[in-house]
């Protein structure tokens, strides 16, 4: 039996996510036609978005159906800063972090060297936590030149959550704009739109048992983007293309079921997560647990404590080789990562370890856990046991 | 019982691809992760990859997955241009169509509007058809300034079938690269990918049986694209995002099934086709069939006569109220649409019709009519039946 512990790559289809699909994709229709077929089409279209706009706390018209969060987080930053820079071209600034996913970081990186965007790189401390302070100076003077500020909520890595509260706070009273990518907050954050504040955020469905390749950026409906994807004009023509209805519809279906579940799964995936920290934390001790300390209390609206998000345990091995750390829990049967599913199958050193002050060879020494719906004390078991034997032959 | 007229806009998906998607949602997993689960999707990705590159006259390396065309279309255009920007800042010239879908002229507009590319849009014939001459004289001299071609394989409004193979062979004396939106071609046309000289293919999955939400491009290999998506550096650097195996596996299936029934279909719709044009042209003698004449043959590689795609019948009704149309067909149970369903549900006058040199009100006065795998006689029929009433109540 093999244990699946890479929830934050991506989590199992919810079974009542892959019924709902079934259904919808035999339904059929093209929501943008007139005719019957396609008005069928669009009322599931619509009455999806609505789910999904009350499970995220907002309003319908604000959710733009997207192929996933890349997608959605390419489209609020160069479609946001485009649109701040076409509205004022003196506005076109951009305030981000060094821990942000690629899909944020790599769009930013993009807008610097081709498009004369001046892009800040916020860094963090060694719990991977945004420094206030250091935001706030990047307003001293800069704030009419910012077009927007682009933070993660939850670090996909090491599990850090940033003070998204604080950060809108200190952004609004600038008059900028913020960005966030949720995709890892969704499951067990309180995400509510509404009262964040945000100006958009990105969302993925498969993060929470939905499908891959649907998901949404959320767009308070007085912000500006220009398309990434122009043609016939769906998505109050800001994200063109024939809409998704079984993706909209399997994503409402996940996500009314990841919120109604959120609180007792947040508790339990606390409780595995503290199990496997303290088993590895015993059986093997030179392991360097990344990220903010257990069992740190949750962020208040203002406040800038670094948390834990309960489904990733994130650990450096220093000495340790990466590929057979990987290798070994591998042929044990335990499905973990080194960090980031998405930087294409290559072992390398993790930019958001370097930002929390770790060296080039821990950064690349390191095992992400990362828990979900389908998680046991089993697959906690199962690494706990073998962790020692994997780490001491990764270190010879 | 309704009859379903509008394949075209999405055809249903074919059961064989629904029982793909299934399976592969079951098993689930992120290719681009390392251990078992992950390499277990990514086994069936290239499966899936290497499958579609086989029906496409491809090779797998050359098949990006996207979320359908229109981002297909938005990634060659946009991203061919950029790259010829980045090589050579005096190659920014693009040539297209009057005729294109809105997703490959929407792109080529707003390159044109605010990125400093000249676009020019190539008129077409009375039936629809790309004037070879016309694509000669661009080039002289010019051709050293040409970004791109850009022309679609079939005219998703009224089926005119472009003369590709002659495109891309005075393109390519000129040392340009062609793009083509071959969304509509590729369940009834040869296509044929490396025979065609192409440099990147727009495909769609749910315009031959399978899922809303995938697509590729199909790009060769010495072709440069700036992403519009940055992030995790799947698709060669060239699309990131969590990659779609159930999509992408259920794509292979139903594209498979459309090009091993391609020649008997193909012969099918012409017959049904036929059957509709004659019947309509009986009942209704005032309507104007669109595009080219019924029966002409297949192009030959370097051939210019337009012929006709057989799963698109369009006709012009003048006199006729657009919306009056649309509901009188509607409310006998005949699912059709006025031309594109892509342009968000507004009924408006065709750019189509228009570039044909038909005035703006023959322009709005119109209905496709599209077959597809589950077409029989008696959708034809029906419509046969009711379009004298409907067309007569809309003149009212």
């Amino acid at each position: 039996m093999r244990h699946y512990l890479d929830h934050a790559a991506t989590t199992p289809m919810r079974p009542a996510a892959r019924e709902a699909w079934l259904e919808a994709s035999e339904e059929g229709g093209n929501p943008s036609s007139l005719h019957a077929a396609g008005r069928q089409a669009r009322a599931r279209l619509e009455d999806a978005r609505e789910r999904i706009a009350a499970s995220l706390g907002a309003h319908p018209t604000e959710v733009v159906f997207t192929s996933g969060a890349t997608e959605a987080n390419n489209l609020a930053i160069k479609g946001g800063v485009w649109a701040s820079i076409d509205a004022d071209p003196g506005r076109r600034r951009l305030v981000t972090t060094q821990v942000e996913h690629h899909a944020s970081l790599d769009p930013a990186r993009w807008l610097a060297v081709g498009h004369q965007v001046p892009v800040v790189e916020l860094a963090v401390d060694a719990t991977g936590l945004l420094g206030l302070d250091a935001l706030a100076r990047e307003f001293d003077g800069h704030a009419s030149q910012t077009a927007l500020v682009s933070v993660q909520w939850v670090n996909n890595e090491v599990g850090t959550v940033q003070p998204i509260g604080a950060v809108v706070a200190l952004a609004t009273s600038a008059g900028v704009p913020v960005h966030s990518d949720a995709a890892q907050a969704i499951a067990y954050e309180g995400v509510d739109f509404a009262a964040s504040g945000l100006a958009t955020m990105a969302v993925s469905a498969h993060k929470f048992g939905g499908p891959v390749g649907v998901g949404a950026l959320v767009a308070r409906r007085d912000v500006r983007l220009v398309p990434l994807n122009h043609g016939g004009g769906q998505e109050r023509r800001v994200r063109s293309g024939t809409l998704d209805v079984p993706g909209a519809v399997a994503f409402a279906v996940a996500l009314e079921q990841a919120v109604a579940t959120r609180e007792v799964e947040r508790a339990r995936l606390t409780r595995l997560a503290t199990r496997l920290i303290e088993g590895v934390g015993t059986s093997c001790p030179t392991g360097v647990l990344s990220g903010p300390e257990p069992g740190t209390s949750r962020p208040t609206s203002g406040g800038g404590v670094g948390v834990r998000a309960p489904h990733i345990v994130h650990f450096a091995f220093p000495g340790a080789n990466a590929d057979a750390l990987l290798y070994g829990l591998d042929s044990r049967c335990i499905d973990a990562s080194q960090g980031s599913a998405c930087t294409a199958g290559v072992v390398q050193a993790s930019h958001v370890l370097i930002a929390m002050g770790r060296s080039e060879a821990d950064a690349t020494s390191t095992i992400r856990f990362s828990l979900g719906w389908t998680s046991t004390e089993a697959d906690v078991d199962a690494v706990i046991a073998v962790i020692p034997e994997v780490v001491e032959r990764a270190r010879r």
